[in-house]
């Protein structure tokens, strides 16, 4: 809206891509020229593009969607951990985003791995958590059926929730979450965060768990669909479907048999954190994306994720093959004195929502969320008109009412994002980069170009 | 947007206004012409309008807006209505609009007025009650510190939320929601509804009560203005006002010492009904509109209401006169087979909404009310920002998120509308013209022009 009005109201601004040529020309008539920095892909880049297309690649995205859309993500359960991620039992950890070794860990990763290894008795203090760290046994969320936020870290006896494909036979799991501030998924672990994954454990779960198997399953593609409606992105403003969770659990909380205090503490608790909802809406994504993989020939976007150190994508065709860049630093708004300086790079499993057409994909729906993580209403809604130019379909529940219900830009195709050097826009969280601060604020971010033009080069190099 | 669009994309269209002659003149030449059906006011309206501007009218508006926001709206009690309303305890019956005689009912009224006399004992049957009710003795809501929805009757013992202006010594009252569909405020009393009308009293009354006393006043003008940036209006669409509503009162339900069976089914009905918050949103903006009469030579609008038969308004600066207008008909969406012959003309005191910056004038924060309404989401952004146009002022907290948090349109100043020919745009449900018959739709109406040209000059005899 903004930018028509713009154009009718004010001067035009030239805006060139490539040729230097015209933009120099332009400016020696004194005419303001806004450059692009697009350039063309490189020239093995376009063959690797033509070798798809050859091999219809289009045709392979829709199968690939057709799935990621088929799923139907219901709540079921709450469980522990280990009772139901093999690897947990072994003691391994996980943690967000592509695979990564202790010493390469960031700030963020190495405070929540810390924090984690405090709860399970691992340690008996910080130094001696930070000493033995190295002798974890890491696994990536995304290897083991489950995504976590920020640091994503999930040790054996943590709470899960569990959403079953109700559509399928899909299974995935997510931590519940914290709260903001400091908290161990942006790296604190100090007796506070420690004490609080206690009370999720021993509080929290059991009474969820009652209410969740009293009332049934609850429909989270439904949530998520109101929420939108309600001026939800999905990603970093989930205060609509936390409302409609709390709705959905409320009067199975009541009739619980369980102590009423604890009945009423869980209720305050997700009151009190309008993200509640995020680990859930992820876990949602986590089982579309899984049924999305493995079509042969596809360039599919199935995972985006950071670890704190890199930024990861998978796509349906290349298997299990991660394409990693440098995770990029996140333009956003500070918690009180907090500046760039103490931010650490981008993190976490929750670029899922922007692969299912939810966050990033879906600000038209959200333009209130600018006030959490900066920007403006128009640039909102410019960002999801944006992302319709990289995917591959709209999705058919996640409607956008302020652009007349048009469903949000679901399916990032890896060969459009290669080809037009448009980039997936995220929104996140910012972490503290020393562990142990915890958050520090939340912004905007654009996924790295050169993972999505490395996997189709390997895409089209496996049907050569 | 799409406004913008148009007129980049396609052929331009002329809209003319008052002249013939020129649109003639274009039509000749194969050009489309709109025409607008704005004409000058009349001689004695202008005459007016110069009156009220050299006795500073605007200084007079500003006064008046100033108090109309200076109010603290906060949810205190729930008790029954003839113990705070002193005409209910005399025997009268409330309804909505202005004063109207029992033969001038329109049948969603004279339907509403039978459901309650069955509800309070004063008839048997409806037959009776049709032929007792002339003998009723009525008086508007808005003449009793309260206001309802549709219909609007409030009968003796029905029981009636508290709303208490926490900024000063204002009270105004509002009966409970009771769903949609067949209600006794669309004019439906059978036994289902009378039923339901018992049960509220019985248990949802004091269960609320309970819940509120437990947990202190809940401070409406907060929760209201974050519903505005989850996408209701305050009117039609209050599912983020509900949701948030039972988020403030569910640890205290949950808390409670009635039966538990009792709080779970009143988190139920809250929980099933989107529109429960309508009637404390309508109260809180009695409580404005209240404190903003009385200012002489004020032309700020302090009533907009119906009561099914005409439309009336009240200015701050002519007390307690009503200027009215055949209430118009609605232009909406209709429930399942029923159509536009099914509809009753335009009812209720809900336009106390628009009269304080939202309804009508809310809805570019509420594009997925088009749903409910009609419409589409461009059209609700141009209703909001047409209101600008005969509004005072720009409310400090309900503000519009894809309006990059500009204040909604607030505060109508009837000199504005008799100037322009803008009038106010409501959106409401449609009763079904006959008694017994409820709810058959919702959508849009307008104001009607002569209210406020007849108010303005009014005033202006006052003055002079």
């Amino acid at each position: 809206m903004t930018g028509l009005m713009t154009l009718l109201d004010t001067e035009p601004v030239v805006a060139t891509a490539g040729v230097e040529l015209l933009a120099e020309a332009l400016e020696a008539q004194g005419v303001h020229v806004q450059r692009a920095d697009w350039r063309p892909p490189p020239a093995a880049t376009v063959e690797a593009l033509n070798t798809l297309v050859t091999n219809d690649v289009s045709g392979a995205n829709r199968q690939a969607v057709e799935r990621m859309l088929s799923v139907r993500p219901h709540l079921v359960d709450i469980v522990t951990a280990r009772d139901v991620i093999p690897a947990l039992a072994e003691g391994t950890f996980l943690h967000a985003g592509p695979p990564i070794e202790w010493d390469d860990c960031s700030g963020p990763l190495r405070g929540a791995l810390i924090g984690a290894m405090l709860y399970e008795g691992r340690a008996d203090d910080a130094e001696q958590a930070a000493t033995e760290g190295r002798l974890l046994s890491l696994s990536p969320c995304h290897h083991q059926g489950a995504v976590g936020p920020m640091a994503g870290v999930v040790s054996p006896s943590m709470p899960v929730a569990v959403i079953e494909d109700a559509a399928g036979s899909g299974l995935a799991y997510a931590t519940l979450n914290e709260g903001l501030g400091k908290v161990l998924r942006y790296g604190a672990f100090d007796d506070e965060v420690v004490d609080r994954l206690r009370w999720m454990d021993r509080v929290l779960a059991p009474t969820l768990q009652a209410a969740i198997r009293r009332r049934g399953a609850i429909d989270l593609q439904v949530l998520i669909a109101q929420a939108l409606q309600m001026g939800d992105d999905g990603h970093n403003r989930n205060r609509a479907a936390t409302s409609l969770f709390l709705r959905q659990i409320g009067a199975a909380l009541l009739e619980g048999r369980t102590g009423i205090e604890d009945r009423a503490a869980v209720f305050r608790f997700i009151d009190g954190n309008d993200h509640f909802m995020l680990n859930l809406v992820m876990a949602a994504g986590k089982l579309a994306v899984d049924a999305a993989a493995g079509i042969p020939g596809s360039s599919l976007v199935t995972t985006m994720a950071r670890n704190g150190t890199e930024f990861g994508i998978r796509l349906s065709g290349t298997g299990d093959a991660w394409f990693t860049a440098p995770a990029p630093i996140v333009d956003g708004l500070f918690l009180g004195a907090y500046t760039a300086a103490d931010a650490n790079p981008d993190i976490g499993d929750s670029a899922i929502t922007e692969t299912v057409g939810l966050g990033g994909f879906a600000m038209a729906a959200s333009p209130a969320i600018v006030g959490f993580v900066g920007g403006t209403a128009a640039g909102a809604v410019r960002r999801t008109l944006e992302m319709y130019e990289i995917t591959v379909t709209e999705h058919p529940f996640y409607r956008v009412p302020i652009l007349e219900g048009r469903g949000t830009p679901t399916g990032i195709d890896a060969t459009l994002v290669a080809r037009t050097g448009v980039v997936p826009q995220i929104n996140t969280g910012i972490a503290g980069r020393e562990p142990g601060v915890g958050m520090v604020g939340a912004g905007l971010v654009q996924a790295p170009l050169r993972c999505f033009v490395d996997a189709v080069n390997a895409l089209a190099d496996g049907e050569r």
